[in-house]
């Protein structure tokens, strides 16, 4: 691409972004306002907001929301081969991890769940959907699906903390395996709306189902995160 | 939310959506012109255009350059625990895959890649870009950096089959370890202009850091993949 073809709003993107550095603005700190932004580089405020969405699309800044713009944090490191919670990695990483139950419901396994599962539709089914955050910042929502059969009761208890280790402590289930998957997805629905930012959105996907030594399904977790939030980390071979 | 605000062109979405499912179009066939669905749909052009985005942002059709619009191929799957190559994993799951090198050159190593490697700035290195296909459908761009003091000569070879191959079979070269990361990203620049997608469209991007027995860098591969085209899949714990 040559400099002419090369857009407005991307050139003001590089100076914006290069401003940003030489202030060295750090993580979770505001920027300037809109206005002040678009004073700063004498140009429209459509302009501005242009090369503001850039930079949120490459995962530099993010959207408060109508509290402004700030730095995003440096991502979350999930290494999906280790597979531990989300407690313990985030505290691990230094971080501080919070969780809130949204809604949870005794419901009935629906057709799409059946499949997966291998139970018949209608089988009695927890269904618990949280949101949870990393430094106060809402970074993804969860619905969890677990097995009643495996833990009468379960949801008499708070979960707004480690559902896994609930199982453990409380009624000895440890899953035997799980199977994993992570894919870009847009964010829409509720969880869009749960995470405050548009229908369409970029997220990212992990779905985690775990059978317990029987082979029988245990919990099936589907975590839609914010697109900026985490990096899948795997160390493959020998440690150095 | 409720139906009264549920916009038009997600309405819109759904219905096209499900006039797709009853019609069982496959994988990569073709769907109608969006002159064609506008009529089809009663609807005008830029309703249309919007509903295809929102499909498009959800990965379930895609756009070839203009050509119309498609269904989008299951995605691929990827195991970095497993780590295998790509023409390796690609025929595995029964797709055929095809590589083409964009360009290649020895360069001298910039600063950012020092950091990473451990050797000095200006140290010689290996740089090929290529663009990789499934079932000739091109899905992602990938630089590979590669340490010339380890193969001598290797860039006068072909790069359009696996380098992990020639490195193996030819320098008898295997990485020891490897460091793999993996996170969304919008697409830029030379990649999304490779790609032939809109710059900023959503991504997927792959890491991946190799070093040999001594522990010395042997090679970076970056790879730029669209939204739609993988999914990271691991089984953890015992097999069933």
């Amino acid at each position: 691409m040559s400099r002419a073809e090369y857009p407005v709003y991307l050139q003001l993107r590089d100076r914006l972004w290069t401003w940003i550095e030489q202030e060295q603005l750090c993580s979770q700190q505001k920027l300037p306002s809109e206005r002040e932004l678009s004073e700063r580089f004498g140009t429209t405020r459509v302009t501005i907001r242009q090369a503001l969405s850039q930079l949120e699309a490459e995962g530099l800044i993010f959207r408060s929301n109508r509290r402004g713009w700030y730095i995003t944090p440096e991502r979350l490191r999930y290494d999906p081969s280790r597979d531990i919670g989300f407690n313990h990695y985030v505290t691990e990483q230094g971080f501080s991890p919070r969780t809130e139950t949204l809604f949870k419901e005794l419901t009935e396994m629906p057709p799409w769940l059946s499949e997966i599962t291998g139970l018949p539709v209608g089988t009695p089914i927890y269904h618990v959907f949280r949101r949870r955050y990393v430094n106060e910042r809402g970074l993804l929502v969860e619905h969890n699906f677990i097995n009643p059969a495996k833990c009468p009761g379960l949801l008499s208890e708070s979960t707004d903390l480690s559902i896994w280790k609930m199982l453990k402590e409380q009624y000895d289930l440890v899953p035997d395996h799980r199977d994993i998957e992570i894919y870009p997805l847009a964010l829409k629905g509720l969880e869009a709306e749960s995470l405050n930012v548009n229908q369409g959105t970029a997220g990212l996907y992990i779905h985690r189902l775990s059978f317990d030594q029987e082979g029988e399904f245990l919990e099936l977790d589907r975590e839609y995160w914010l697109h900026d939030a985490l990096k899948i980390s795997v160390h493959v071979g020998s440690r150095h």
